[in-house]
């Protein structure tokens, strides 16, 4: 049950293939050691399903490869990493891959990881009936702590950018057909294209948060990522750290030739995979950040209150009951 | 491209159910958090495909839960692992999967971690065609560094145990027919199942180098397991370490009913999956350890020369030249 082939190609060739994305003394042992330095480190772990979470018509190998780390570099940056070390990659891959489709999602991932940090730590490679890869990367903990259960009643929720690009990307791509009541901006479509294809994250936001830091013994703040959508990391900010959200509608940032409508603001709050970090501060804090970053804008507070999300002025509240998506 | 189900349950049913086989502060974050404490890291990967690696005729899912983790184990123990700190988990399945394979599969791994140590730190779900088990486990380095790459002319080679069992444990599983020469003895058809769906690993085994070790500045020895067959590993180290491997064929410790003939040698050398640990040392240190460890055997020696593998006495040497696996 071992031995499997690539398409013309050896696992024992394959591997050496690999190794040219590897640093040296990394290739070729049973294990990869990371040397810690009395640092605790954090690991997040993500698969991409074909035909699931990609398909070679939606995304070329290379920017599937940056996609895959950058998002799991979204995880580490949204529990506070100062620092990625690496990742590991488990590939399944049907015998009919080409090896250029390999070559190409390898070089997608070391540009992601030249970008933000790290190196390829080992990985495994089987053949199977689908492309599957999955990524284990690894951060160090730096001092603050961003935690999805550190949210606190009266924090302002905030975020670091606009909602719903990745998704108006993904519906492009897809060749999904719009309305002709109007015409999409075509900086819009090429922006949305970019965030679907070739995300990008906020290596910087902890040193921002640490320098912007109202009460230094403050050590944990409410934090997680918007890959699954602003409304559930907003639902698992409120269930972890057990408030309310309370939006204000207005506040929410869009790109300014986002079109209205249920439709639009249904794409904007589950549409995922922006990979924008939602977070929660004390007040002046918030004050402090968004003075020094004009991208982040404050949308709303957490308040005692059952684990939900509430709209002022009851605003939309008649779109997220009337959703097909999951509720509490 | 989000929110797949399971049968009858939804992604977030799933991870709340899967959360009885964490511990209770590695639930829903985005990362999960190592204390290390000032000690280097052990990351090992490895992948299972459903109809490559199993299939649910051969091996049952708790089985396969412990062999998956076992596996990994195996990985960082043969690297001088003195600790297993955890494992994360990522998991692909068919719509169609019933939630008892997946919770099997769950008390397999947790059988495991409680046989050998570490945590379940945390993991991910994706809908799939066909089931794919990722494990990514963690250890920690301990004071002997064991390495494919530290092996050394006049080095005695060694193997914890006896090879061939798992492969044949599979062909079993597998229905697959046997000359009618001769009947399998019933004690090793048991043993052999036993050794595919079960197999155990050496959680002492670096304590007891540590004991009897001759030269206490010696700090890295030449090993590997022998996941993929006892040739294999012997190929991996001479490879790593770039010298030849002697094998005395006479002194490879087989099971005493383990049938005679060329077919049951290749079962033997290329069989796989039976995580023995292969390694070598210099002389007086192997001698010591057989001393005290009477299932750990000296199977011949590493010499000065191109990385190869030759019997002793040209003994065996056609076999090794016939087989349809690959060489160097």
């Amino acid at each position: 049950m071992h031995k499997e082939l690539l398409k013309n190609i050896g696992e024992k060739e394959l591997i050496n293939r690999l190794g040219k994305f590897m640093p040296k003394n990394q290739i070729s042992d049973d294990c990869a050691l990371i040397k810690t330095k009395n640092e605790n480190l954090l690991v997040n772990t993500d698969s991409l399903v074909e035909n699931v979470h990609f398909n070679d018509f939606i995304i070329c190998p290379q920017d599937l490869g940056w996609k895959a780390v950058v998002s799991n570099i979204s995880d580490l940056l949204s529990s506070g990493s100062k620092k990625t070390i690496g990742i590991t990659i488990n590939l399944v891959l049907p015998a009919t891959t080409e090896w250029i489709w390999v070559e190409e999602l390898y070089k997608g991932i070391n540009k992601a990881l030249k970008e933000y940090g790290g190196v390829i730590l080992g990985g495994d490679c089987s053949k199977g009936d689908e492309k599957i890869i999955s990524i284990t990367a690894f951060g160090i903990q730096g001092e603050l702590e961003l935690r999805r259960s550190a949210c606190k009643p009266g924090d302002i929720i905030l975020t670091t950018g606009i909602h719903g690009l990745s998704k108006l990307g993904f519906l492009i791509q897809n060749k999904i057909y719009f309305d002709n009541e109007f015409s999409l901006n075509e900086r819009l479509i090429i922006k949305s294209i970019e965030h679907f294809c070739r995300p990008r994250v906020y290596p910087n936001f902890l040193n921002t948060l640490l320098k912007t830091r109202s009460d230094r013994n403050i050590s944990s703040i409410g934090c997680t990522d918007s890959s699954d959508g602003l409304y559930q990391a907003l639902q698992d900010l409120a269930i972890a750290s057990n408030c309310k959200a309370i939006i204000d509608y207005e506040k929410i940032p869009k790109d300014k030739d986002w079109p209205k409508g249920d439709k639009w603001d249904e794409y904007y709050f589950f549409g995922g995979e922006d990979y924008e970090l939602v977070f929660s501060l004390p007040r002046n804090w918030a004050k402090n950040l968004s003075k020094i970053d004009k991208d982040i804008n404050a949308i709303g507070f957490f308040a005692d209150g059952e684990p939900s999300i509430e709209f002022k002025d009851n605003k939309k509240n008649k779109l997220f009951n009337n959703t097909p998506f999951k509720h509490f």
